[in-house]
């Protein structure tokens, strides 16, 4: 059982204070934030697929590998430190030393992120700066500040918590993301913070984040780009002081409510997509194998064709089931069926049910659902996508400047 | 040694005549184009690899795969006679034996191919008129008319034709294409219909179309798609009286040129693709392999974000990189260089020399060169590829209203 809290965020949790402040990196919006444990945390980690990894994504990725538990994330917006090489790196490691240093603990416990451009040195001396005003700003009512602070394109702040029932009391989890361009499957996808005042070990803690992460920050599509930066993070301090063990009914509690969360936060990141006006849940059925219905969901999600289908509340069937086509699953198109929300379009054997009045309504809501139905076993998967407008293209064509 | 012709066409070549008109399946813009050679032609052909294949699709590619020979080509656009199941078949097989009746033919030489919205009937009574009409139409000038009939959202015509030095004495090749949207790689991509009088058996001539196809209509992208409706399909009927034999001198005169002609009208597919303003060659050198090589340009080629950079002249090349990382190829980012044109952005180890005035007035160009040195092999290959604009929002928005 678990419920979610109301203006919930990553400080909802127990033991955990976080920040968020401008410091100069962006123009004017906020472009720092920290979270803080004083208790240590078992940390979990998935990171992006792209072979072009940034510096602190490294960095973290090395330290969530090698170490037990950590206390903090520093992450700041505006410049995303990738493709900056070994001094780049050298970046990464001087900014987890000076948050370190004034949060007196070893760098080790401090993991890095960063997200903004590629390609341009950090500027150091302001992010230098940034540390020594952010850390004595750390509160327990500062998990939505972070979560504006990590914000790059995002027109609105990504922030969720949930109170999840076991049998020994309440536990609580936390997370802030950032998503907006560069959202793709096969990967963590973009950033996400999780905090827990559950007490969890690590290898299972990695277990159900690897899990949760699959079936909701894998599932999303903006554009079909992987980032360099991408990672989620799911901190457990213990403070609840509420320990769960792997194949218990508990931890499939807390694991229900973390798919939970992850989900709500991998659609806020799609809805909130470059450019995006509509959430789009695309559920595939009765596929031959996991990975064809996984195939025909991501080919679905990432078409441009339906996108901008979806955009002009164009029925176009027809592009879905080309797009199925094309996704290299083994599908028999004769055997599809679509429908959009409850509106039957196509049934199987090409049986044409389209009343295009009714599917453009369907279709100019801010939120519906496509089914697909591959009527050739009993495999599904739910995907999330969102339209593609002229805004992206606006957004895109000169994000630099 | 080949030569372009000037206005070249699909009737440059000797004992080849066309036509191409108006008969209503489109609202005002001609619609139907029918290719006709009095010799019979080997014929060979690739085709899609979407798994929802049109219907004019599946009964030409069977008479490519089944039949010697051929003598026509009936091309209709407006209506794809996609995803129209068992009646749709039937369809195409009638707008075949009307159009083989009208030129005293057997059904099995005329083959039958179609482009436009998915999912709707073929209008027949207006095709039966349509192919009653254009057969006394047919012309040994008709070539631009033909072109002209086969295009959906294309702007511009494609048309090209070359004069081919041999030892024995010259042939031609000719080619009208269309393209535009759902331009992708990895099958024919789109319309395409090739004639030359050369003699070439059946099996040389689908090798040399299938390897010329592979460097150059499956090396584009406009958006990622790929379609129901593609194929290409090259016709030869020797009445040029010269023959073509498997490794000769002649054989790799009569390759070039085929490879230069298919890639001409590739680059003019692309630098048409919907809401296109830019054409942009990518160079990918030095792979570990030649898998690695074309998976690398097929990333770039793709990435909406690379596009939308090209489409705001913006020198984002860390997006170049990203999507060079995001491909799935084996590649170690620190050894990768990136030039536009002859402009030098990116050495090895991240050191950058990029002079922003001088990038930004390359990728203002019509037409420029992004090159892309692995550094880790001695593999190539070149994809082109068109900006993504939001031009090209609007036209896919509403498509079929």
């Amino acid at each position: 059982m678990f419920r979610f809290i109301e203006n919930g965020s990553v400080t909802s949790t127990k033991g955990f204070k976080a920040a968020g402040i401008f410091c100069g990196i962006k123009r004017k919006r906020k472009d720092l934030a920290l979270i803080y444990s004083s208790l240590p945390c078992t940390t979990a980690g998935t990171f992006t697929l792209n072979k072009v990894k940034a510096a602190p994504l490294l960095l973290s990725q090395s330290i969530v590998l090698k170490n037990k538990t950590s206390k903090a994330v520093i992450v700041n917006s505006g410049n995303a430190n990738a493709c900056t090489g070994e001094e780049g790196y050298k970046d990464a490691i001087t900014m987890q030393t000076w948050c370190a240093e004034k949060l007196n603990l070893k760098p080790s416990e401090v993991l890095v992120s960063s997200t903004g451009v590629i390609g341009q040195r950090m500027p150091m001396d302001t992010l230098k700066k940034g540390i020594e005003d952010i850390v004595p700003q750390l509160s327990e009512c500062g998990g939505i500040d972070a979560a504006e602070a990590i914000m790059t394109t995002d027109t609105k702040i990504k922030s969720f918590a949930v109170n999840i029932s076991l049998s020994k009391g309440n536990v609580t989890l936390g997370g802030i993301g950032k998503g907006s361009g560069m959202i793709a499957p096969n990967m963590a996808t973009m950033l996400g913070f999780l905090s827990t005042d559950a007490s969890i070990e690590k290898s299972l803690l990695q277990k159900l984040l690897s899990e949760a992460v699959q079936v909701s920050f894998n599932k999303i599509s903006v554009d079909g780009e992987t980032s360099t930066n991408d990672m989620v993070i799911l901190m457990a301090n213990g403070a609840a002081e509420i320990k769960i063990e792997d194949d218990s009914a508990d931890c499939l509690s807390f694991k229900e409510a973390l798919i939970a969360i992850c989900k709500e936060m991998a659609k806020s990141i799609v809805s909130d997509g470059e450019g995006a006006t509509k959430l789009v849940t695309i559920k595939i059925k009765n596929a031959k194998s996991s990975k064809d219905a996984n195939l025909v969901g991501k080919s679905i999600a990432n078409s441009a064709l339906v996108k901008t289908a979806i955009h002009g509340a164009d029925a176009n069937w027809g592009r879905i089931l080309s797009a199925a086509g094309q996704s290299g699953a083994d599908i028999d198109p004769a055997k599809v069926s679509i429908s959009f929300d409850d509106l039957p379009v196509l049934l199987p054997e090409y049986e044409l049910r389209l009343n295009e009045e009714s599917a453009s309504k369907i279709l100019s809501q801010a939120e519906f659902c496509i089914n697909v139905d591959l009527g050739q076993g009993s495999e599904e998967c739910t995907w999330w996508t969102c339209d593609l407008s002229e805004e992206y293209v606006k957004i895109n064509a000169d994000y630099r400047t």
